[in-house]
């Protein structure tokens, strides 16, 4: 697997732009999006687990049943969330007005939507504006530049990622964007994200690779505990990269047919790719959250599943006073074991060693569950870098996971102080 | 109910003090307190459910099995928590000292601390300086004056209240002191809260009031989703008030022998007052919440039962977006829906109403989901109060909760960045 350029746009028969229509008055930056097949894919999505749905992701869930989608339109700065049969009405108006500039049919269009809460959303402006986003759609590096810059809000660095891995000795790429800085907690992807492939996949098999790819990298990310009403995690797959089609099948019959064919599935390998690229989006966006200045990951291992390692490690990377220490740059270990005992697993507090880890150095600060002893100085050097690993270890079986997090600053309570303005 | 001076010490035969040891090195400030009570007290206590649980919980939930308690030692400056078997060892020297100087049974004295995890503590200043304690100990206002003082790390106020009831023609008093400020959040009391009165009660009926008082109060407080290892409340009755002793039985007794004799039974009475005394504790700690500049009440009625309508108020009152656009003074009423949203409670978000309430005014700022079309200028006036209510009504039944918390600002960071220096 190679990761490349190209973003969204690095797929076969994909474009992207962006522009500024005018959903965000006081500023001059871009504010939607449109990510384009030539022909139609098979796609799959995720949504956010909240029972205050936005209308984006009512309307999305409705066109997205038949497993079939062509471009996906996004606004950024309104979410267009708690504004009743109004709202419903303008996320259907800009399928609809997507759908009829790119001779479409309007259920192959899903429409997503990141802002304040509770604003009317002025369609008007986005319907207004549709020709002139359809007429800025490239497959080159403006494209998904464009569309990348246009999905941003609180969002200070771009985050996208593409690969390319051969499955049937063809090529086949993975492009994505992401955004999501603030209201993000592991449930379900708590943010948006918008992946492109150029894979033959069927359904089934996408959807199952989505699902899985989000159990392991954006459930596992959290910012503020915070599960915004808009999250959407979009898979569209064209089928332009030629292989062929990948199935959920292809796993049993590689195995049927013994180790010589390498024992990787084409659907193993497309899992492997779809997985990486979520999971880098993930640490993307946690270094990116909302004031912060480190990436935190936190990992347990030596637990007795991995269900009970990703709650202590969740527990650990949610904890405020965890944050606030990384961000202070103290190797307060005791707030790390007071996190793992809320966190409502299982586990014995006289078997847990305590790690921080840098690219450089790593320290241990607990040895079964009391002071290790260490240097502070050099915990603080550790703990002064800008990405940070706690380690965990329970001497209780074998399974392990990480998760990722950031750290909690001055700049989270002002950027959150006064958001609408 | 008559609400009076003297906090711990106003019950009749009960003496506090509180020193200097010097487990707070650095400082000049008091960290060794002590209550103390001139017979045998029936006790009841509620600890931590945090899987780490410091020496000083263990120690006490094995003296007080038998429901009785004559004194409390408290040290804060150092949690003993992660602390081993010597951390214990520390503990119980605690309680033997205290026992020793106060001729008294040892298995008759908690101990609690609070303070940073994972340090020893030097439990040998504390050996040295108990006498001077014991020697310190009054019964007017000099006594709880002290004692509060020495329980206090980060907490900024002082938390104390008296009451006076009529019980059996006995003037009846509860007197109580509490520290807590960060690291607090509802499961069990997450903050340490000592609770004396005069009243004579039997064991089961002053347990089961404590259990319901604290449900009602310190388990509906927030301030940061962290659950301490320490936390403790802890009630000591010594019967001095000369009533009938309350029992649970007075309760259906009372019931049997009819409304004339106005339907509340002393049980009631003592129920009432110690659930008053404990809601007002709760504010107080979460007006002192670490760095917080104002009081957040949320409250949720109309709801089908009160488990969810404390469900939903915890959410809200927990939401890091919540508390951030309190601090400041945004009325974001779509970070309260949000919340809502992902509680985990049933409810229906387009019956959901939103009012922002100080002491002076009242605004609707959602009705039935949607914007309410307000003044943004007057909900800020309301907003910028020391005191805020988030009242929210579902319109799905009769049962309501409140919860408490407060703001996340600035100095919530600058405090947390670096607790232990």
């Amino acid at each position: 697997m190679d990761v490349i350029e190209g973003g969204v746009c690095a797929p076969k028969g994909f474009m992207a732009g962006g522009i500024r229509c005018g959903i965000k008055p006081s500023s001059a930056k871009k504010d939607l999006a449109l990510v384009y097949s030539h022909n139609t894919c098979t796609a799959a999505a995720m949504f956010t687990t909240n029972k205050v749905k936005a209308a984006s992701v009512q309307v999305t869930q409705e066109n997205i049943k038949d497993g079939k989608l062509r471009a996906v339109i996004i606004n950024s700065g309104n979410a267009n969330a708690c504004t009743g049969e109004a709202g419903l009405e303008a996320a259907k108006k800009m399928t609809r007005c997507t759908a009829e500039s790119l001779m479409i049919d309007p259920n192959d269009v899903a429409v997503a939507s990141t802002g304040v809460i509770g604003v009317p959303l002025p369609v008007d402006v986005i319907e207004k504006n549709i020709a002139f986003l359809k007429a800025n759609l490239t497959d080159d590096e403006q494209g998904h530049a464009n569309a990348l810059e246009a999905i941003m809000t609180t969002d200070i660095r771009i985050k996208e990622i593409a690969v390319e891995i051969s499955i049937d000795s063809r090529t086949v790429r993975i492009g994505a964007m992401t955004k999501g800085s603030g209201m993000i907690h592991p449930n379900m992807a708590t943010m948006l994200a918008f992946i492109t492939t150029d894979a033959a996949i069927t359904h089934s098999a996408l959807d199952e690779s989505l699902r899985y790819a989000v159990s392991k990298s954006f459930n596992r990310l959290t910012v503020d505990g915070d599960t915004s009403t808009n999250d959407m995690v979009l898979v569209m797959a064209n089928g332009e990269a030629g292989n062929k089609q990948i199935s959920r099948e292809q796993r049993a019959e590689s195995r049927e047919q013994g180790a010589e064919i390498e024992g990787l599935s084409d659907f193993d390998i497309f899992n492997e790719a779809l997985e990486y690229v979520c999971v880098e989006l993930t640490k993307m966006m946690a270094r990116d959250g909302e004031g912060a200045t480190k990436l935190i990951t936190v990992t347990v291992s030596g637990a007795d599943c991995e269900e009970t390692a990703e709650k202590l490690a969740k527990s650990v990377a949610s904890s405020s006073l965890v944050k606030t220490a990384c961000f202070g740059a103290d190797a307060n270990w005791g707030r790390v074991l007071c996190a793992l005992g809320y966190a409502g697993a299982d586990f014995n507090p006289e078997k847990v060693s305590v790690f921080f880890k840098s690219h450089s150095s790593e320290i241990e600060v607990c040895r079964n569950g009391q002071s290790a002893g260490f240097s502070e100085e050099a915990a603080k050097l550790i703990l002064s870098e800008d990405e940070i690993e706690i380690l965990i270890t329970l001497q209780n079986g074998n399974a392990k996971a990480s998760v990722w997090g950031c750290d909690l600053t001055y700049d989270y309570v002002k950027i959150n102080g006064d958001y609408r303005s």
